[in-house]
């Protein structure tokens, strides 16, 4: 499957080094083609790897990854022409978070009534937005069984639950999620929960020490 | 130990409840002494259940819990008389949600920078204010075993290690927590981050459909 990563941060070059391990065909974006970050990866990755601009690696994928700084995210989504993004889902792993004011950060003040996965789906009406991954470390979002052995919760939302289905089985099928993992919070205006547990799990990465931990819902 | 409730709803009467069967003498506060659901509460729970105002059931306890909705908390704290919680722990339940934006809640426009549990602190700065108990139902505050048998995470804040300590104990003794599911997430502005989760809690609560459950902090 072709694959398009928006971003060249440890988020982005995780997902798409895993995802080329899978034996999928992989596109960096970044601002412009050429970035060096993304020339250095796609050299290391091999012949599946390509990089480009934003623009180029959303044309380029079938399922795309928006794995940029929230503060940046809405700025890469404008700089895509939309329609090369149409009909395709957008897996949204961003935070749009504040870290200016000291700890624990705050939610971007834009993003406190409706959230960045909300203005993103806004922003691509004819995607498919589906927020997920973004309360786990980039590490334990590639590789589940760090934590736990697999056994936690990874939350989503999005408007469209044919897409939410394809996204677990994605997720599943390429890192090794447990489909008990999952839990389906509702619609993209869910995003405004997720996005603001982020804070309470930077304060729970200083409690344990290590960002190798995750949450599980227990009844 | 003598222990004063502040607020007659489900909160309150669940932990007073509670506290009665282990033994504890409970006042019940309101507004004005006399209010018909901490007369009626007092009457069922016998002989160690009294009531009074605010200002009654703080002076009268040890321990003091907060247990009003968000929107009032402040004002009830204001009608006390500071010199009354001298000294004295105030475990604060409370949580600043506004539900007239539709779902999900909202936290409310005065506490989205500084947490209630900070404002609550600086309101009675003589008084150790230590945030708890606010990210799960009332019946499994008082009966953490309802949810994976005792096994899962409760949040704690606050400015005094010690005040911490005691509480713990106390929730341990009182209620049945496990020692090994407090996760002390910092100093009291860390009420910023436990208040902000109780959005997704509520949605969580959608997507159980049940509020008997919990989040497990797992590694």
């Amino acid at each position: 499957m072709r694959i398009g990563i928006l971003g060249t941060g440890v988020v982005g070059e995780a997902i798409a080094t895993a995802l080329i391990e899978k034996g999928h065909e992989v596109r960096m974006g970044s601002r412009a083609a050429g970035n060096e970050k993304a020339v250095a990866w796609a050299k290391k990755a091999g012949k599946l790897a390509t990089e480009g601009s934003f623009n180029d690696a959303a044309i380029y994928g079938d399922l795309v990854f928006l794995c940029l700084n929230g503060e940046f995210a809405l700025d890469a989504i404008d700089s895509i022409d939309p329609s090369g993004l149409n009909g395709k889902i957008l897996i949204d792993v961003t935070n749009p978070l504040d870290f200016t004011q000291g700890m624990p950060p705050r939610i971007l003040e834009e993003y406190r009534h409706v959230s960045l996965g909300e203005r993103i789906q806004q922003a691509v009406p004819n995607a498919y937005v589906v927020k997920t991954l973004n309360t786990i470390n980039y590490s334990v979002m590639v590789n589940p069984k760090k934590v736990n052995n697999g056994k936690h919760s990874l939350f989503v939302c999005g408007n469209h639950m044919d897409a939410k289905n394809k996204v677990k089985h994605f997720l599943a099928d390429a890192f090794g999620w447990d489909a008990e993992s999952f839990v389906d919070l509702g619609d993209i205006k869910a995003a405004r929960c997720s996005e603001a547990f982020v804070p309470l799990w930077v304060m729970l990465w200083q409690a344990v020490g290590s960002p190798l931990f995750s949450v599980k819902l227990v009844q």
